[in-house]
């Protein structure tokens, strides 16, 4: 066989030649924007021409700044296409984290989206590396800025070669991208992405079996393009020829409701947050959302309650995926098999708040107390990943080997799988409650809590114990609008019929709020100073 | 990103865990079997364990001579599990051919069909190579046979290790497969197919751009395992766990139509021969084809009637793919785009008609007369291709460099391209006549022709000409049970609109047959001596 690599550049080539003629729609900052991929394809050549006479070279991380859309898009396959590394940064962390991941990934230019402007330049003068900024504007004239050298996105563009060739001649497993995850303690730690791993992801996301991204798609990428590549959805858009809406900066629920509605679109990827506040929308006005195929949803456990109310309202399936900034990010992929057609819907329900399957490609091994956990619903164990776009390490960090070891991807994530290989999150290793030599998922005592309709919030967090080791202890914040409360004994007596006597929480506490981090994640070491504060009280 | 090699073993094993349950279905000769993927990866485990205990070890031929059944599915995976090579065999072939192919590929044991015994036995003496015979039997003794040492293929599992692992730990451009093809002129031509192609085209099927094989559909492919993998059909079938059906040896169009009736066949892959003839079944009996979602053709151009037929008569879509032994062989795929769904029934019929267009991963080239051809659906060109499963070489043999030359593969199919990048076959390199400087597809006057009520069969060749170099003659063999004939001008005449004149065929010869290969392509070298015979007399 040929030994051709797999590049990124190549998707785009593809779109080109084959969808020369199917649009994205791209919303910026001042207007709606319509290109057909032949447009796509040119401006990404203009640009990797214009970055190669600024001076970008092989290898050389280009950071991105940026909201969903198609200058975006244009990077996303500029940078690997000229054998550069595209680097997207997550707008929303701190300014420190911001900059330190600026100068760990050692990004030489960075490209920034208007609104983002006054973050970056708040610590130009800490960044060690960049020798050039652009601003993505549609305004002819640049806005003040204090960044310098300073460029504006289409004004580069018209130095650009509109023919620039993507390089092909390279080995598959050159970095492409890379992104840094927020870690739990410390500074972020980053991910290189291959082209290799990109390639084959993107594959993955075009199987029948999993995603099923098609040229019959329109597809509106909602998780942003700076988290794990918009889980990839850019590069399947454009390599199977989707039309693909993008819906730009600082969107509201009212945004994608009349983008699905005006688009026709087919298929929308986001996290739990998104789709609650969609649901909301759509259950107060009047949209049509028949064209709607698919809702993916990850980055969290959506509530079974979502999923029936996307399902059994709307009339639309709810596809939950699992993955991981450490895996590309897909890994499983949550569709009821051709024989549980027949189940009723509860149990269909059921299925589909479950992670999934996962997607082929990639290995897993399941480690609990005991050694491999069995497929049967209830052990719990440790998920650990194998496969072409796993990574391998985290890049130039002290940490890859507490993740990385033996061959596997420890994702710190503990799961039961059931007898049809669908994997459910119950927790994280680090939350997980070790009590007298058995597991207690925080997780499912939290969910359980909350089921309950005068409790907001409940964090669940293991303490520890002289006998037992751990012991588990709930955090409760109750509904604030209800004036009415509820005993830790009521609680209890709630979520007893579910729980062996022995997994119950010691103790409930009622808090004001539970701190959460940047993405609305309990922050469980916190709230276990809080809690030893309040023994100590 | 890890550096885990694509297998063809772990297509397998992903079959095994995520689709325990979901069912092979095999006709053989005396029997139908229905196994489950848990069955079928168990059995190839014991096979390749008993394989090693005959001796067989990495990079070692394991020939098969067999229909399609779960005996031959599991060797597709047993062979590459553990590293040696299946080498499928064309038991179509003259048994001079096949000796020589055996030979050639250092073939170390074969499986040979009870019905495929008297032809090996035929050859028995002059194979070099092989250390043991296995034949494929439901029956409990083995049958007589002159073959030494000979064993019966269920007796082998017995002694298998059902818990035998697949060989991982490889190198993913280690050759899996490989199949020889036919050349016009001389021995038989060998393709060696690595993992790594073998996977990323079996990916390719899956992908809903193309023929989206997936877990909810039951695929039967009727295309003979021993031609290109049948198309990769039973690889792509087991890792999305679709049910498999088999036809087994000898199958008739109505096993077919009871089997589509019988097991909700949704999709199926064949060439033109197997659908005319199913049609013909299916107008005849009365059949339940509402299952099928596909119909997969491939092999050579499909006539427009019988595309029409398939889609308004029965409903079913009917999918034009092209490709060759050298390339795994998925290259092209016909699908209408989103766009065209509003043409009219007769734009889309001449849409499907056409080979479709590329699937993502592959790269074409068309060098025409002056250069590329424009993609405007008249300008013609040879196909040349360049992709992760498209061969590089003939295994060990000098007309490697005939085909496999500056980066790509030379198809020799001459084609058009149109706006929308779906190909169009027209003529092989060397049947092209070329006349004055101009191109003339031998096809296109032959699809002309043969369009006659009157014509059985045209073939056109062309003959040298000393003004214009080449010059087209049509040879025409008419319906036999019409007792009418038809002249030569009326012939001309007959398709005179549709053509330039300098194109016109310069004469007309009847003849009672016209000399055919094995696979039922007119075979032109012998017809121009014929041709040049006719004007001797």
């Amino acid at each position: 066989m040929m030994q051709t690599p797999l590049t990124v550049g190549s998707m785009l080539e593809h779109a080109e030649k084959f969808f020369a003629k199917k649009e994205v729609i791209s919303q910026t900052h001042d207007q709606l924007h319509r290109l057909t991929y032949a447009d796509v394809g040119e401006r990404t050549r203009r640009l990797m021409s214009a970055l190669n006479q600024l001076g970008i070279e092989k290898g050389d991380r280009v950071g991105t700044l940026a909201w969903n859309h198609h200058r975006h898009l244009e990077i996303y396959f500029a940078a690997p296409g000229m054998n550069a590394v595209l680097h997207t940064i997550n707008i929303r962390l701190s300014p420190e984290h911001i900059a330190y991941i600026i100068n760990h990934a050692e990004d030489q230019i960075l490209f920034i989206d208007e609104d983002v402007l006054p973050l970056i330049e708040s610590i130009q003068d800490q960044l060690k590396t960049v020798k050039a900024f652009v601003v993505m504007t549609d305004k002819d004239t640049l806005p003040e800025s204090s960044l310098t050298p300073f460029y504006s996105y289409e004004k580069l563009l018209e130095i650009g070669d509109p023919q620039q060739a993507f390089v092909t001649d390279m080995d598959e497993n050159d970095p492409a991208g890379m992104c840094y995850t927020s870690a739990t303690t410390g500074k972020p730690k980053g991910v290189m992405y291959s082209h290799r791993g990109i390639v084959l992801h993107t594959m993955a996301l075009g199987l029948a079996n999993t995603a099923a991204v098609s040229e019959s798609d329109v597809l509106m990428p909602v998780v942003p393009q700076f988290h794990v590549n918009a889980w990839g959805m850019p590069f399947a858009g454009t390599w199977f020829g989707s039309t693909l809406v993008m819906p730009g900066p600082h969107f509201t629920a009212k945004r994608l409701a009349d983008f699905i509605e005006r688009y026709r679109v087919t298929v929308t990827a986001g996290v739990p947050t998104i789709w609650i506040g969609l649901l909301r929308e759509l259950e107060q006005g009047s949209y049509d959302t028949s064209s709607l195929r698919g809702v993916l949803c990850g980055g969290a456990a959506a509530p079974k309650g979502l999923i029936q109310a996307f399902e059994q309202k709307l009339g639309v399936p709810f596809a939950h995926a699992y993955g991981a900034t450490e895996t590309t990010p897909l890994v499983t992929y949550s569709r009821l098999k051709s024989y549980q057609q027949n189940l009723s819907e509860e149990d269909k329900i059921n299925e589909r708040a479950k992670q999934g399957a996962l997607v082929p490609g990639i290995e897993m091994k399941v480690i609990g107390s005991n050694g491999e956990a069995a497929w049967n619903g209830e052990d719990m164990g440790e998920l650990l990943l194998r496969g072409p776009w796993i990574a391998s390490e985290y890049y130039k960090d002290d940490r890859t080997e507490e993740a990385f070891h033996d061959g596997w991807f420890h994702t710190g994530d503990v799961i039961t799988v059931d007898e049809e290989g669908n994997i459910q999150i119950v927790d994280r290793t680090k939350d997980l409650i070790k009590s007298g030599g058995e597991w207690i998922s925080s997780v499912e005592l939290e969910n359980a809590i909350m089921a309950h309709d005068k409790v907001a919030e409940a964090s669940v967090v293991g303490m520890p114990d002289a006998e037992w080791q751990e012991r588990p202890i709930a955090c409760v914040v109750l509904q604030e609008d209800l004036n009415e409360t509820v005993s830790k004994d009521e609680l209890l007596q709630f979520i007893r019929p579910k729980f062996a006597k022995w997994s119950l929480p010691d103790d409930v506490l009622f808090f004001d709020e539970i701190p959460k981090t940047s993405v609305g994640k309990f922050m469980k070491r916190q709230l276990r100073d809080h809690v030893k504060d309040h023994y100590k009280v």
